[in-house]
């Protein structure tokens, strides 16, 4: 069998887009040899710049791209690789930004897949997510975002099988941000004051630059509607309830300067909500949606320690899916929800999806 | 698009492969509506009798079996999808036979795809193991077996994609059998002695129907080889260390009606393990791949009750995968391992993925 080759357009190397070309090279041999196929990055850009390299980057691409990187829109992007004529492509969006996603649709009208680990464009208004896929089953091409929730997790994936099978889905319950899991974990078994265990937090990297990002909920309501839109419920991000975790004092029309001194404001609040708990109880910020009443919310609660729920440790994320099959136990998904080595790991799982599916199509023709 | 006709032929209607009928016709309207595919049951058999309907069974299907089903040899089946022209062909394994397995060959060569809930053609000797990956390979079809490990979880495709992405896993540990996890976590949770439990868990449906096949710990050692072979670690079955939970006097050597009176000689050893454990300590039956040290093991071990293993209820499975990426901290799939419902789905899930290949090859002929 001759091999495949596969042109990941990569926009973003940051964390995530760095740590998938470096894992891409690593084991380069491997998807040769057990696959037949051949991963190449021919474009690979940050916000501005792009570099281009027919082949495929190699190892030292920080230093070329540092070199011959040049500004560039999307057109110049679908120029190239049709004066190329590079194939089997896959736009691979590993950024956080809004403006990129006005681009999918163009991308897949020039014959792009798309492996998206930014959120953005699931949870924007229904008419861009349904139009979006239109786009994608008229132009037969495949979009994929399991790193959407729970990074690497099989959570997308698993809820879409079973949905798709019939699966009747009643409730989908977790804990969906790994720096509040860090959070409310620390602060469920230690005497710690909250701010110092937020301020931690921001220390270890586990949160947002501006760590109001994570306590407004928006983050994890963000994941929770991926999800439910995922199980053909017709959510918009404005119909979740979310009980934010910031004061009225502390909020983002304060600047981060003030935010930052008035912190310990914070630990009053959570040390009443701690303590006026039943005895054995932990705090979690849990996302829930439940099918049945079509109630998606965000919130705080109070959870037994004995629960799977009230068990997590570290910044683990935790996924619970209810179903009529399986009844009143969930199954049950846990791991780190974060990270940039797992992260990327899922994204890759994603573009290998999409070259498997690109390789039945390719026999065919054989 | 025009509607994809599927031909399943099952064998196998006891438990699994009859919840799958009823699965399937109850979702009928779903799949064409959903997802353009019209599933069909041609074929149907049980151990010595087929049944035959070019259309596909409907709902009176067990009473038609009952009248119409006569005596087959898998070659009849051959012919019979050769001369009906019946294309998209998916062979359903619900048996737990050992016979039915020498016909995978013939069947992929013959034009099928398989899915299998029988684990044997996982579990013998590796030579057949890669014969049979050979053939699938040789005439493009696809074998998939979600269900040969904790039934509907996704556990067997989730190691599949980590391993191919390159991730390099490092141990697979957990709770595979359904039976000895209700034993033990009612053992570990109550005064109840353990032949008294080991009695209920028969009653309720939760063993085979010899529970000296659960307690033997093969059950448990084919799951893990199964996982382990998926990773491309070339064990036999012979190769696993397994400590038996029978006790000489109970063992397969003797009647099971000698077995069935003489169940309260497990009380005292259990006992004695329950209560020279380190306090909060509980007692779990759990298989164990160690990548690096290269050791599959099955036995029974003592852990924190705190643990997510310490916390297991019912008679779930908990798998746990640690991986490089993911380090100290594994991934865990946590659910319902067993049952006639979710086993099923899980089938129905396998045979959804096929047709999603086949519908790939058609759109390309289009």
């Amino acid at each position: 069998m001759s091999t495949l080759r596969i042109n990941v357009i990569l926009f973003g190397i940051g964390n995530v887009g760095s740590t998938l070309i470096n894992q891409v090279i690593e084991s380069q041999k491997f998807f040769l040899e057990k696959r037949n196929i051949d991963l190449r990055f021919p474009i690979i850009t940050n916000s501005t710049l792009a570099f281009f390299e027919k082949e495929g980057v190699k190892n030292q691409w920080e230093a070329n791209f540092a070199q011959s990187a040049i500004p560039f829109r999307i057109e110049d992007i679908i120029d190239y690789v049709q004066e190329q004529n590079l194939e089997n492509l896959i736009a691979v969006d590993a950024t956080a930004s809004s403006e990129i996603i006005k681009s999918y649709i163009p991308l897949i009208q020039n014959g792009f897949n798309i492996v998206a680990a930014n959120k953005k464009a699931n949870t924007l208004h229904l008419d861009f997510y349904n139009e979006l896929r239109r786009n994608l089953k008229n132009f037969d091409k495949t979009f994929l975002y399991e790193t959407n929730v729970g990074a690497g997790l099989p959570v997308v994936q698993t809820i879409k099988d079973l949905h798709f099978s019939g699966e009747k889905i009643t409730k989908i319950r977790g804990v969906f941000s790994g720096s509040l899991s860090y959070i409310f974990n620390r602060f469920s078994s230690e005497q710690t004051p909250f701010s110092k265990i937020l301020i931690d937090a921001e220390k270890n990297g586990y949160t947002e630059p501006d760590s109001r990002e994570d306590l407004s909920g928006n983050d994890v309501a963000r994941k929770l509607l991926i999800l439910a839109r995922e199980i053909e419920q017709k959510f918009e991000f404005s119909d979740i309830k979310i009980a934010t975790l910031l004061l009225l004092e502390l909020n983002e029309k304060h600047s981060k300067a003030q935010y930052a001194i008035n912190k310990t404001l914070f630990d009053k609040p959570f040390n009443i909500a701690k303590i006026t708990q039943a005895e054995n109880h932990v705090l979690r910020y849990v996302g829930e949606l439940d099918v049945i009443t079509q109630k998606l919310e965000v919130k705080l609660v109070s959870v037994p320690k004995s629960t799977a729920l009230g068990q997590l440790k570290g910044a683990d994320n935790l996924i619970e899916i209810y179903t009529k099959s399986y009844g009143e136990i969930p199954i049950v998904v846990q791991g780190a929800g974060a990270g940039k080595e797992v992260t990327a790991r899922g994204v890759l799982t994603d573009i290998l999806k999409i070259t498997d599916k690109i390789k039945i199509k390719e026999t065919v023709f054989q």
